[in-house]
């Protein structure tokens, strides 16, 4: 049940950007080697969440990533979701009736979609405010 | 971060001999069929079920597979640890400094350890017992 090393170093790359002053732009080689990430990891990563609209990709010599919203407005649950899709605890509540045809009557499944539904609220309530530059 | 098919399917399996009379043996064809799970995977996870005495094997032409514990006595930790080893949520929380060394500083870890907490105790608080047999 655990969260992918993709989606942890997300999290700690979105953590390092979001220290750095408003509007800077950090190289992928300065947050792979501030953030101890493998740098083609990264360059994935990093690209997957432009592709989500939480980073930005600057081109030119001085280019990199920034972020493009406030940290306090990024939450844990948007980051791992940009990269990994929506999280799902049990196979039943990822593909309900196609994967058990009695999910209707079953306690386990709701047990499942209470537990996701707390765990979501928990990511969606952490985000990267207390990160953030005081600037931010 | 899903449960893996294994886990989901040992609860299952639990679940319909909790239902079953007090002391009564299942075979594994019957489990099969009650609990919609595949033969050959169910047997595997039968066995190690046994293995970690959620379950006992039964010899001989009526054997098959018994509860060893009460079912309000089994939790949906134990059965799901019993197939799959320790729950983690993160790499952090299970492999600690050789994952990062800066666990001791983190609060993105701080956040994991507190929701793997949260996780066990859920399962830790269901159990079988409201699947059982009255006569148990």
């Amino acid at each position: 049940m655990l969260l992918s090393r993709k989606a942890d170093y997300a999290l700690v790359a979105v953590r390092y950007l979001s220290g750095l002053p408003k509007g800077a732009v950090s190289s992928i080689d300065r947050i792979a080697q501030n953030a101890s990430i493998p740098r083609e990891f990264l360059a994935k990563i990093l690209k997957e969440l432009s592709g989500k609209n939480i980073l930005e990709s600057i081109r030119g010599a001085k280019g990199g990533y920034r972020l493009v919203l406030k940290p306090r407005n990024i939450t844990y649950q948007h980051v791992i979701e940009a990269v990994d899709g929506p999280i799902y605890l049990n196979l039943c509540t990822e593909f309900g009736r196609s994967y058990c045809n009695k999910i209707d009557e079953c306690e386990i499944h709701q047990f499942w979609l209470e537990q996701e539904a707390i765990f979501k609220r928990e990511l969606s309530k952490q985000n990267f405010g207390r990160y953030a530059a005081r600037a931010n």
